[in-house]
């Protein structure tokens, strides 16, 4: 029997904190491994303790993965059926995390998020379903994309493969063994592909991109959309079990739930269920919508309800981002607007946004104290659309998506604020300090703003779409009347003078 | 004793359909006799009887207005608790009706208007709340704005003057006699404020301009919005009597009743029914909303329920105009958007409007069948402000909506539609027959349309905004590509070839 660790950076039993302490054991393939063997390890430090469940990952190996969040020593020990893989004891060194590394998202202050280590994290998604299913060529081109572009933090992207306008090719590769002419073998998966994944996930990683993980969605000619369900528990275990221990990590249940009629309620609520107990670390566990009521008038049909404990933050699909304000009070959890459309000009109604209205779905959303993600849908002669393949990022907005970006991330978490800036704008902040305000289909020439009494104020004037921060000469204080440039597209960032 | 008639041509007893035939009278001034005095008559033709009030005009002159449907000899005879007044009897001739008189406007099929003559009216209502209260010049610098554009055929004004931002000077004249300094006296009216208001009534009937007249409003620092119950009454009565002869007018029992603090939703009721009751002609009746949810959710206050029976179509403020759908289900009346804020650059949230967006809610209206109102505040050195005053319209919308406003009346009444041209679109039409598509926020470079099969179809690109109608060469059945500009503010005109 040969154990081996397989560290990101060498082969110690040493990892950081938040990093992935990987075990790898070559055991008996007898059988089927992937549904016969049972593997879990329990780490230990201290009197505290974590389980995390292993995999088979093909060739007679299998794996635990572990994401320790504590610096110093830790213990384990394995739990299997297999006598082979039973029992097996080892320790593992945490350091301190390295640059770049503040450990996994989760939420904090009920409407935002924050990394493990304390630092706020503002959602910039982007929208490339099947990236990872274009091959090294085009994949690289996503990640150099990405990586030059600056304007996200955050991918939202699926396991399966997708079917669709302008996805009618095969992937190279799929979660499950077999194929599209000889069928599957739906209890057995193909490591090859997990493999390529994680590598995928690791790049993203790398580039500080949280990855929005897309479990189910409708858009299948494989038949992954109508697995039964002890196929449905068996994929999802295995997932949580090979991915929980990337930082990076959020299970999106699904891209348009409402979409996949082989699913009901209730097998949400048991993925999601399964999920959460399966997940050591509790990465945020999210349900994404197709249709655009919350309660469809027509019929009995209603959104998921975000409400329910299992679900950690509200991922909505809509284009009209003045109900932030409502689902905010409904839900009580962060709302992050994951999808209102895409700038482009294909065909599909929702993908032939203006660069111009992309942008201000950014604004309105986080002037609202929400988060919006972002797509891109242009007709390309080859059929790559950024959206679902990945490629070169052809619009306008990410630009700007990257210059609210770093104004967000100069301010603090933007809370709903006392003052009244008058209903056609977005506004946010923290009262008294800090003022975010975005003039929603407004180009006033002049304002009168109602800042408290007794503090006095630095006003700037954004032009959000040319990028330009205009500061106001000297300090404001109480009703003040500002000149506007009568342009769409303003925002003005009020700050307190310390 | 003095009879006359008055009619707007001639002294005869003569009138033409729908014209405004008035029997004026003196009599005693004993007592107050806008309140001591009861006038009405009765005229009849064949078994056929309309009753109409009467009203006191000043100066011991006495006047009964009436407008005839019919052609041929009526007879009338008098009531009145004053014998001088009582059982005077007289006969008129009416002629057919003069060029550009169509008859009043009512609601036709269900969501749509039309001239008792039977012509489709399709409202494109501007606003300029009290542009009656100007002065000779600036008003009839208003009726040429209004001919010059040629934009509009419905205007919003009040009876009250009216005290906001922008409108704090004093009126001439009101409606009450008395002052501000000293007083009204809430049982005496002002005749002369009256004679000057029919005397607008008339200048915009006569441009073609139906007046949505508005009885109450909340901007008002004279007590006008917090009158008794009685002077409330008196007041409707009053003005119903004097003013429902006029084809032209529409009544709105309030702009932004909700504001009103000092009106209950059974005093709304209570007008609604004074109206109905009093108005021989049942001129359209509906009232004007401020807050945007029909359904207040943090107070149990809600919109006035306009499935109430009195109530002849939904006049609505709100700038979300993607619930058009939703209001027609729920009221199955006429929608008209009777403000979804205004086009220009004023520093209050609903006055500063792109054009663009301005004519975007136009389309986005008429393509879903409903109706929507412009307004216009731009700045302006000695504060002339369209929606309020009149002048000159200083704006870009004012020519596309006239645009607009032809392609409607070379179409028919729009209803809703089986063919789904995708939701980012409002489209209406006839079915198989005719069909206006509107891009609302999209631009797509090209689209497939679900045009039926069997039948034949041309197809024009409209472009809203250049107000350029491209045709595309030949027919077109079946499932259709097209290739579009990848602009936005386009739409689709598509007729069946007969």
């Amino acid at each position: 029997m040969q154990i081996k660790n397989r560290n990101s950076l060498n082969n110690q039993s040493q990892v950081e904190k938040w990093g992935r302490f990987e075990i790898v054991i070559q055991g008996p393939q007898i059988g089927n491994p992937f549904v016969d063997v049972r593997l879990a390890a329990k780490f230990e430090f201290g009197h505290r303790s974590i389980e995390v469940d292993g995999f088979y990952n093909g060739n007679g190996e299998y794996c635990i993965r572990f994401m320790p969040d504590k610096v110093g020593e830790w213990i384990y020990r394995t739990v299997s059926n297999v006598p082979e893989l039973d029992s097996i004891t080892g320790t593992v060194t945490v350091e301190e995390p390295g640059e770049g590394n503040h450990g996994p998202v989760s939420v904090s202050n009920t409407y935002h998020f924050a990394y493990a280590d304390g630092t706020p994290f503002y959602p910039f998604g982007t929208t490339s379903y099947v990236w990872n299913h274009q091959g090294d060529q085009l994949e690289k081109q996503t990640l150099k994309s990405l990586r030059e572009s600056g304007a996200f933090n955050k991918m939202r992207m699926c396991i399966f493969p997708k079917h669709y306008d302008y996805n009618l090719q095969e992937p190279s590769c799929y979660p499950f063994q077999g194929s599209p002419e000889a069928g599957w073998d739906f209890t057995a998966f193909d490591p090859e592909y997990w493999r390529h994944l994680e590598q995928r996930i690791n790049d993203l990683q790398v580039l500080g991109i949280e990855i929005d993980l897309i479990l189910f969605h409708p858009y299948d000619r494989w038949g992954f959309a109508k697995m039964d369900e002890a196929t449905d528990n068996l994929y999802l275990q295995y997932a949580v079990a090979r991915l929980s221990s990337f930082r990076g990590i959020w299970w999106s249940l699904a891209n348009e739930y409402d979409l996949m009629r082989n699913k009901s309620m209730s097998d949400w609520d048991r993925f999601f269920r399964i999920i959460q107990e399966s997940d050591p670390y509790q990465h945020l566990r999210s349900i994404h919508n197709w249709h655009h009521k919350m309660i469809h008038r027509r019929s009995d049909a209603h959104w998921y309800d975000h409400s329910k404990p299992w679900v950690t933050h509200v991922s909505i699909q809509h284009n009209e981002l003045a109900y932030i304000d409502d689902w905010k009070e409904i839900y009580r959890k962060p709302i992050v607007i994951d999808e209102c459309r895409y700038e482009g000009n294909i065909d599909l109604g929702w993908g032939s946004l203006s660069a111009e209205r992309m942008v201000e779905c950014f604004w309105q959303g986080v002037a609202q104290g929400a988060y919006v993600t972002h797509g891109e849908t242009y007709l390309h002669p080859e059929g790559i659309i950024w959206w679902s393949h990945g490629g070169t990022l052809h619009g306008n907005s990410p630009a700007r998506i990257r210059f609210l970006k770093s104004i967000m991330e100069d301010g603090p978490q933007l809370g709903e604020v006392k003052l009244n800036f008058d209903w056609d704008t977005a506004a946010a902040g923290v009262d008294e300090k800090y003022y975010l305000v975005y003039f929603v289909d407004s180009r006033p020439a002049f304002r009168y703003l109602p800042l408290p009494d007794e503090k006095e104020f630095t006003i700037e004037i954004i032009d959000t779409w040319e990028m330009k921060i205009t500061q106001l000469p000297g300090t404001y204080s109480g009703r003040t009347r500002i000149e506007l440039p009568g342009k769409l597209y303003q925002a003005l960032r009020i700050k307190a003078v310390l």
